[in-house]
């Protein structure tokens, strides 16, 4: 009979987790899209969402006095120092306030009176739509008719429609205020596919609605808007935009090419199977033990990736998160393999726990039985951290500062396989 | 903006669909394992389970003459024709009944007083541990202990644990029985994995369980057994089968890789994710399509390719199947992109419909928006055989004569894509 000793196994998982982590924080997706660049003219750095400070902190210490003058806007206790030459905000999310628009407005000024050579340096992270925010109309009205528009069922498409044509800055009306100087953004992506138009609501993103569908929106739920707002849904938005130039450069896709990239060093062969997962959280495990219990007789050391957000259906009222639930979903396909699953959250945080996700291997189905748990049962009652913690099968990094969705990474390791006596 | 037109796609789904499931059929299964080879002694044919008369129908035509006598077991009404040197039985399935056990005997003696050199061709399919069954207690006993095991609720192990142990031919006793002559296998599986003692009950597969687990099992549910049955527990099964030859020539992974070689052939470069699929089947479907877009950008002509038998979790009272389901919750994530996914059963029936499987493309979604389905209400609803034929979606092959579960492809094919006015 074979046995396997997974304990290389883990050690590799905890690092390319580390290594993938590593590549996605604020700090290091500015310093990567900054490398080898030079501007001619002014340089204003605006920095929006919750890796604002981090992703702004980085890009002074990379350009250092080339900064002219900045902004920088991020959630409340989110600024961590002085940034020269920048002012830095501290606002309201995820509802906009009054320090929302206050901050915005000293960014629209931060951009005036600038010309072609200049650049406005865009620095953008998940929180963007709250925290970047100046309407058109009063706050209290603006909140009015996004209650309005929830309480009426409206999708999120029509939701960024009205709310676009609402704002000075959303749906790429900053990217007009800033011209005729180029905008150089610089983007942190919390949503799968890295859509630029949902992102912060695409402030350097030409619109692709239009006011007639905005006009139909205001029809069809009859929604109740002031005079200042019926102005707002007539403008149009920017349907194209000369001066902007949009870089992702931290994304899931990152995470997971970061993640395939340590696993090459550690003598995987890497496949990229999704970087837009978005099934439910214990299939897509289930899916990830098939694929291994089919390559497992190919002999070579490989590693699967897939990138994504799942779901988690609730039926429990235990404790875990989607990446856990993923990892623990895969433990029973893979029993006897020399093979491992984990799933981890680049921001740290799975679900309501201190875990930053789950792994298991060909030996936790064995150990899981002998503690008494039923993986069915621990996954219907969405307890896999109790179930994980009781099998080393808990994934910890503390919160990391960035916020770029989950990757899962499936391994094999053939030279694990050990003849043992019986 | 790209249009598509994914006419070429559809022909070369069906393409694909028609070379898997031929490579399947019970008699190119048997024929590929007969090529070249040779048999020195007598042989005798014993074919059982649904697909048993095809199977011995292309044996016969292979080996002509070469066949000494032989026993065909299959159900009621699949007995088509004679076959030469052939006593053909049906009998009952699911349940086992007297024409069972009066068939097995005849495949009995028909192996009896054999040689070394002379050779069992043991044709297996689906459906062969009702057919082939000849108890050591009586039919309404082996009928009673069944049921006493249902109704504690014992596994599929446990079950099969005590079943090897009353009957005269299941848990390699078969085997047993026709040595010293050599047996040679060809084996249809319709069990994912093939695991070899669970395919008809592995009358020529050395058993792994012990009389000791089953005594545990007859203690721990407290079954009421006779002193024969009794005296069965305790009679140890072979553990060691040194005069077999097991080849599986038709299964989900020989479906998977004729489906593969026939993408090959229509220029699609081939990707076997999987042979052991067994999740959700809407999330499979979901997870195909995060692939698809995932690798739509990099311009390869590819075919992502996933074989198993996929679950369907009824919520609904609609007519479908698990490859229907499965492919139309791809439909909304491949949407506008040069791909396509459909998903077939071999045996040409997906659930209780008259479809072998769907099919949906890049176009897919808007078609069915446009007639009014909302693809998350008809998967709710596991309706997917109604919105699927309203856009043509169904796949129709007819009942194939064979059972090898079912296989889920994927295709990109960036040559469809084509600049479109707007």
């Amino acid at each position: 009979m074979n046995g396997i000793n997974t304990e290389g196994m883990r050690r590799d998982a905890d690092k390319i987790i580390e290594a993938a982590i590593h590549a996605v924080l604020p700090d290091q997706a500015v310093q990567r899209a900054l490398e080898g660049r030079s501007f001619s003219g002014k340089v204003v750095l605006i920095a929006i969402g919750k890796a604002g400070w981090q992703m702004a902190k980085a890009a002074s210490e990379v350009l250092e006095d080339r900064i002219d003058h900045g902004v920088v806007i991020t959630k409340y206790g989110h600024v961590m120092g002085e940034i020269p030459g920048c002012s830095c905000f501290e606002a309201g999310h995820p509802v906009p306030d009054e320090h929302s628009f206050a901050a915005t407005q000293a960014a629209i000024e931060a951009v005036k009176d600038l010309g072609a050579e200049d650049t406005v340096l865009f620095l953008v992270s998940g929180g963007g739509s709250a925290l970047f925010e100046q309407p058109y109309i009063s706050g209290e009205e603006l909140q009015n008719i996004t209650g309005q528009l929830l309480a009426s069922g409206a999708d999120i498409v029509e939701m960024n429609t009205i709310r676009k044509r609402l704002s000075r800055v959303k749906g790429g009306r900053f990217a007009q205020l800033c011209a005729p100087a180029k905008v150089v953004s610089i983007i942190l992506s919390d949503i799968i596919g890295d859509p630029l138009d949902m992102i912060a609501s695409g402030p350097a993103c030409a619109d692709r609605s239009t006011c007639m569908e905005a006009e139909e929106i205001v029809r069809k739920y009859q929604l109740k808007i002031s005079e200042e707002a019926e102005v707002c849904i007539h403008r149009e938005t920017p349907k194209k935009l000369e001066n902007v130039e949009n870089i992702i450069n931290g994304s899931v896709r990152e995470l997971c090419r970061a993640a395939a990239d340590a696993c090459t060093v550690l003598g995987y062969h890497p496949v990229l199977l999704t970087d837009r997962l978005c099934c439910q959280a214990r299939e897509a495990g289930s899916f990830l033990a098939s694929i291994l219990k089919t390559h497992a007789q190919d002999g070579e050391k490989t590693a699967f990736l897939a990138g994504g957000e799942t779901i988690v259906k609730l039926t429990g009222s235990g404790k875990g998160g989607r990446n856990q639930e993923l990892a623990l979903a895969a433990a029973e396909g893979i029993e006897g393999l020399a093979a491992a699953v984990f799933s981890v959250g680049s921001d740290g945080t799975d679900g309501p726990t201190d875990a930053a996700g789950g792994y298991v291997d060909g030996t936790t189905a064995a150990k899981l039985r002998e503690k008494g748990f039923s993986v069915s049962e621990v996954l219907q009652n969405n307890d896999a951290y109790h179930a994980l913690q009781a099998v080393s099968g808990l994934i910890f990094t503390g919160p990391t500062g960035t916020n770029v969705n989950d990757v899962a990474v499936a391994l094999l390791d053939p030279a694990i396989l050990q003849e043992q006596t019986r």
